[in-house]
């Protein structure tokens, strides 16, 4: 019988467009072959269309009515700062759902979505890291341990965080390992071919100022 | 005033979802800073919602009829094998959109996309890459050049043809230099914190068949 995982990942409207997909592409093959089965949620807080930061318009497959209440993991995306500014505002349903699911096997966060995992309480006493340009932000969140430099991510008990967008390509593979194995993960490897090579090279700068206003 | 640069992403049912957003996240930061101003068209024969082969529902913006004529870059995915084989067969809209794309300043694909490129004969003369179990298959295109080895991408005159699914991130850094230049590519790498480091490691092997059965 074929081992089942739910994986559940909370959006909104502005959210980063690759914090969803690149992580959804990589689960999805965990279902192939078809040892795993793995359903991917797509959680809104209502239902009907979300447009990404960058104007991609998807459709949610779930609201946080119809989610499953224990996720194997909670992928927590980044976005635009509007968005996180709103998400994050007390009374929040964003928050309160990702509370919820705070007994999920693995607790994710790719990007900014980390300021939404540490707005809800959910990284307390662990060790993270987010998007480069937002780490200082973190101290907004004294009980949240940074992780130095710019890591593609940090794991911490069964908190598993990312750094900014294409990072969330990095850690979905670590995730797959936790949940299945490591060859799963080299499977999947194979599969979509990632063995990167960008061609462009640059220096990031550690950030001075939190751009959350 | 902004330069304005148009890039059309031919999309079917069965597309494959990274070839498709992958490249959507690095080609809308060319927004910002607004120097340039990018208008990327996710192009379907009909209206109606996409569904990806991992099942992620998405909304084009525009159809075969209503897309800019004279692209600045063609953009062809992959997608699953009836999906492919689907498209290819004649009469085909899909290739006939293909065709009357032929003039876009630059024709790419990522992952079997080359197959769709090479079915409309926009391949030929070209030195190509694709997905690496699809290499067998250029031998139905003999006037396609192929590639040694697994290359990220392959730049042959305005032809610019990746590897498999996460290729389409590289590949999508090279066209942003191709349209701009390489310090815009250098931006675009830092904001989407593009430092790449799987946490995994594997080989690909040689194909010995074509999965196109």
């Amino acid at each position: 019988m074929a081992t089942a995982i739910t994986i559940g990942i909370p959006v909104y409207q502005g959210v980063d467009l690759l914090d969803v997909t690149g992580p959804h592409e990589i689960f999805g093959w965990m279902n192939d072959p078809p040892e795993v089965s793995v359903d991917i949620q797509l959680i809104a807080a209502s239902p009907g269309d979300i447009k990404s930061r960058d104007g991609f318009v998807f459709k949610p497959t779930h609201t946080f009515a119809t989610a499953t209440t224990k996720l194997d993991a909670l992928w927590v995306p980044g976005g635009e700062v509007p968005a996180l500014l709103r998400e994050m505002k007390q009374p929040s349903p964003y928050i309160d759902f990702l509370k919820k699911q705070g007994d999920a096997r693995f607790i994710c966060s790719v990007c900014e979505g980390a300021m939404l995992l540490a707005a809800s309480g959910l990284l307390d006493g662990h060790l993270a890291t987010t998007h480069y340009a937002f780490v200082p932000c973190f101290s907004r969140f004294p009980k949240v341990k940074v992780a130095q430099g710019f890591p593609r991510f940090v794991l911490s008990g069964n908190r598993l965080t990312g750094g900014g967008i294409s990072s969330g390509l990095d850690e979905a593979f670590k995730l797959v390992e936790l949940l299945t194995d490591y060859e799963t993960a080299q499977g999947i490897q194979q599969t979509t071919q990632y063995y990167p090579c960008p061609p462009v090279a640059s220096e990031l700068k550690p950030a001075t100022s939190c751009p959350l206003g």
